[in-house]
């Protein structure tokens, strides 16, 4: 059932350990088959190196597992409400990478100070609020998605546009349209956000300009871009 | 003699090395057997790649060598200490962490400033007081063990909740349930040590709720935890 | 066709991932061969691994492409403007290195605090202007390098001397006698920007002595170069 | 001819590339044979995965090639007067370790303030002053070597005791009983220096009490040390 999207899946978590994003079992990456209704995610604490394709646990959109002896990663109902709200993304991937958490846990979005950080985002990558504490004591991790929808909704965010986010107080979840490049977006995320730190460091305060920012995204991405084999 | 416990204290000290935490010969890992008395630790000074099962170092609780014509880590005392007064735990590892030193340096407690810092500790890693002239003159080894013991009474925390330590001016202790669990929580302290430093360098100032401090803390420890594979 | 350059540039941009200045495919380099008007550059977006001598992609010096049924570099106009300005380099490479990047994002230039950096470049790296609109909307890449040589004609600076330079908000260029050489110029400049980046934040601010500057830099630069076997 | 030694020097030079304080050929060891009058060290400019003991250069103590075909280090004359000032000396290492060059761009002393620094120094390591332009533009090399001595001896340093030192806007030189030793402290104060960075960005900037410097270093070094295996 689903083997090629457990193969993928289990391909982007290991992704996460081969760009170092992720030491012992601190992140998780999942897929979605939509027409089916079903989630693949990484089975949860498991290390990486114990982690196969047949052990990519398959839940459905209630959280529900299906298949699978192993239960699916703590935070499968911040990845299911994720793609609830997000109608178009494929993949979804939570980190703890230090310096992405370093900006979550400051509270602050990670500004878009130059090139690098366009070529990925069309804009700052977003840190969303705290969860209240009635949001904590609930349904904890829905609440995680919904707090990032809200932030996505309140500040008119095109989420193919910022494919990643900050929960204050936690750290980075990202997307794309399958698990490797929601894998691929978290290891972006972070290298930006250390140029972004590094920068301030210098005393860089001023983010790069809006025409500059369009076109270094609009150059790799949408109809009109041009990098790349086409 | 101990053969399985010899095992785990060297595996906990290769973890050492493995880890990245302790070059040279900068750190030691134990392991306690309470029943017969007896507590195994690294040979001081031997280089990582040199050591062996064999060569790990039995003492009794006064630090008198059993087997072993190897010296015990001369940190010997300290463990012995920390085993004393802290009845529940099974290991103690001793690093020179460079993120952990450096608050220790500053003579600072390591805020939990997120979920990171929440998922391993409940509450901020303490740094202890350094030692006094006649504590440093007398007793070292033993004395640092009782600083750090008092640091934990004064401030009423709870060794199994607070897995780590600081001493000022030094550098970290970590314990657990085992040996290898104490490589582990050297390992996380670290991680969480840089994150908090690059937490500061943006400006971020403001702990975890303790709301989510809790929610994330006994999400991962105690009965109710529902995190991993149960 | 120009089967020695394409090796050349082949190992020059593997030299990129090797001295991990690219992560994914975000760096390119290039070499020229003047006499029959040709370059040949890294094919866009094609991961390192993925690469071999022969596809590397040859274009003339408008950019058209000769051979290759691969694209060029995204950069190509760049490069073949810089060697239209500075006639006497063979190669040039492109990275996001992040201690680099940190300067250009900051808009600053690398000031020369010490002899490792004298024995790189004979004076500060100097940051260029971020491009004007007009430039960013019209013929984007190839404005990129005429900002580039405004920035060393304007400073009256030695293409030769100063083998470097910064885009505003952007990123490194680097040259050389060929594309091996520009690719450790591209690595000498990271450790440098990141060398810099320390000694400020350990409240340094003072140049090197334009003595000890001149002293470095000939001593390995020049006809009375001394340093490595003659 | 001095096969041992060239052995040792060989193997000094290679521990500066696995302990990843050298990179390209920015960094030099040699050892002395204090009877026979002559100091064998790396050639100048020729890339560790080249070297070879045999290719290690034997000089006598006017730097005359008495060896080799290959020209020795362009420090060689620093190593020499290193080697004059301390008579007891065995090795010494020059790099460009990058903390420790951003204490000595900074043109600060590394201060003690832990007992990792401790373990290895009987205090703060110096930073000696720039050389005068007089200085630079005569025997620079030497001149560098009595700018060392001039620096500990005004300041009553003990070599033995203190075994390294930053040379202003330029970087650090270690010594020991031998090359090995030299190199070993070259690894050991880029750590320390990079702990005393971090330190100072935590806010710290207070030095290790007296007493504790005293029976770190004293728990490792000299006749009462009972660190390690005895």
């Amino acid at each position: 059932m689903l083997e090629a999207l457990k193969k993928e899946v289990y391909e982007a978590n290991m992704l996460l350990t081969e760009y170092d994003l992720a030491p012992f079992t601190w992140g998780n990456a999942s897929g979605i088959d939509r027409e089916r209704g079903l989630m693949v995610i990484k089975p949860s604490g498991v290390p990486y190196d114990e982690l196969s394709p047949e052990k990519m646990v398959v839940v459905d959109f209630s959280g529900n597992r299906v298949e699978s002896s192993l239960s699916p990663s703590s935070d499968t109902a911040t990845h299911l409400e994720l793609y609830r709200v997000f109608p178009e993304i494929g993949g979804v991937v939570h980190t703890h990478s230090p310096h992405a958490v370093a900006f979550a846990q400051a509270g602050r979005d990670i500004p878009a100070y130059g090139t690098t950080h366009a070529d990925f985002a069309f804009g700052d990558v977003p840190c969303a609020d705290a969860l209240s504490d009635e949001e904590i004591t609930g349904e904890y991790e829905k609440n995680t998605g919904l707090v990032i929808a809200r932030c996505f909704a309140e500040r008119e965010l095109d989420p193919a546009a910022i494919p990643a986010v900050l929960v204050k107080s936690h750290g980075p979840f990202t997307w794309g349209a399958n698990a490797k490049k929601a894998a691929e977006h978290a290891a972006v995320l972070e290298i930006i956000a250390g140029m972004a730190l590094e920068t301030e460091a210098l005393g860089g305060r001023t983010p790069v300009g809006k025409t500059l920012l369009a076109k270094h995204y609009l150059r790799k991405h949408g109809k009109n871009a041009y990098y790349g084999q086409r």
